[in-house]
């Protein structure tokens, strides 16, 4: 009988996922990446239920803003019960584009895209790397992690035949706005940009991530001088 | 006569400015290493002056806005004058700490490594790029972009004789937390995280950066998703 009555809220609740799925704050969609990394640390480590305090605790956030978070999906916590892992894991993966398919290419194979090439973090998240391109002769037609660096004429024609959604933009700060109407034009929607140039595009369908790690840094030497100025005033 | 009343102003704006230093709001804070990026622009291609409603257009964010985060410093703005842009670049730069001649450490020579000690950014933004340390025999006395490349074990004995106040790990994740405990033990105070373990300490002058890229991708994936789910509505 509990398990049935279980059950039943379960399926209340993925209605109520996919129904409002546009509803979810931007600042709750800010939040679940993080949540999706905790979660699936958890299931790595065979953990099937957690509570809300527990993840409040490895999270350092409060308890009632964990509710608060997962309450936007209709709620997965039960009191006394906690929430079911794999079942949070996959709505928030779900729900986050993990499952879609997504494959991406990555323009500049420079440092920074081989670095971004090597890691994990597309594979992990269920999102392809196809090819990366340059315009170096010395680098086109060789490989990084077995993906392989075409050049940058070839792009077209790639984009045609392949499923590509995000384009990855590591180039000089002077050729990345080129760039980013190149692929807007070819289709590809997801723009993710480390170049250092600021990205914008009139294009209602663009979706553009400017990444800036100069700002990072930025906040990091402003902390750190406050720190040292309050120490000294000790 | 009416310049003698403008640098009484000045005057007045610099004093606020230091002290209130402490009480800029956090959020505030977060901003203005964008303003100093573009700041930084304008310098470059000889703006002395610029109105806060251009500034707003450029960096896509609201003229009230614009004067209300610099108004915090004091003020700097004069109604129908503009902003003096090399006097809030240099007030900007001085509070985030541009000038306190910070240095830098590496801790971790992989391709992440490399190519953050190849960009510009340390050095735009007045910090030194020491060392990068590693264990891997094949690294551990080349160089990258000139700067060396040393074991780890030399670590305690370059931090001794150096000034570092950044330490940037881009270790793998499992040996993220050791290698945050050992440099804040050597009295560094600025962590710049890249691993992949999100670093918390209890030292009461850390100051962590935890940098998620893969949250970012995260972040773009939905928004792609969401949008495509919404082309196909139409």
């Amino acid at each position: 009988m509990m398990f049935k009555k279980k059950e039943k809220k379960e399926k209340k609740e993925k209605k109520s996922l996919f129904g409002e799925k546009s509803q979810v704050s931007p600042a709750v969609i800010k939040r679940l990446p993080r949540y999706h990394r905790y979660l699936g640390e958890l299931l790595r480590n065979n953990r099937l239920r957690i509570s809300s305090s527990e993840l409040s605790e490895m999270m350092d956030v409060t308890a009632s803003q964990i509710r608060q978070d997962l309450n936007c999906f209709g709620g997965f916590g039960q009191q006394g019960y906690g929430y079911n892992v794999r079942y949070l894991y996959d709505k928030i993966s779900d729900l986050l584009g993990v499952n879609a398919g997504f494959g991406a290419i990555i323009i500049g194979a420079g440092n920074l895209g081989r670095a971004l090439v090597c890691s994990h973090m597309f594979e992990r998240r269920g999102v392809r790397r196809l090819a990366l391109f340059d315009i170096d002769p010395s680098l086109v037609g060789t490989t990084v992690a077995d993906i392989p660096i075409l050049h940058i004429d070839e792009l077209d024609e790639f984009v045609r035949t392949q499923n590509v959604h995000i384009a990855v933009l590591t180039t000089p700060k002077e050729a990345a706005a080129e760039a980013m109407n190149r692929v807007l034009e070819l289709g590809i929607r997801g723009i993710w940009n480390f170049s250092n140039a600021e990205l914008r595009s009139a294009h209602p369908q663009a979706v553009i991530e400017n990444i800036h790690l100069g700002d990072s840094l930025m906040t990091l030497c402003y902390e750190v001088s406050r720190r040292s100025a309050e120490e000294q005033k000790k």
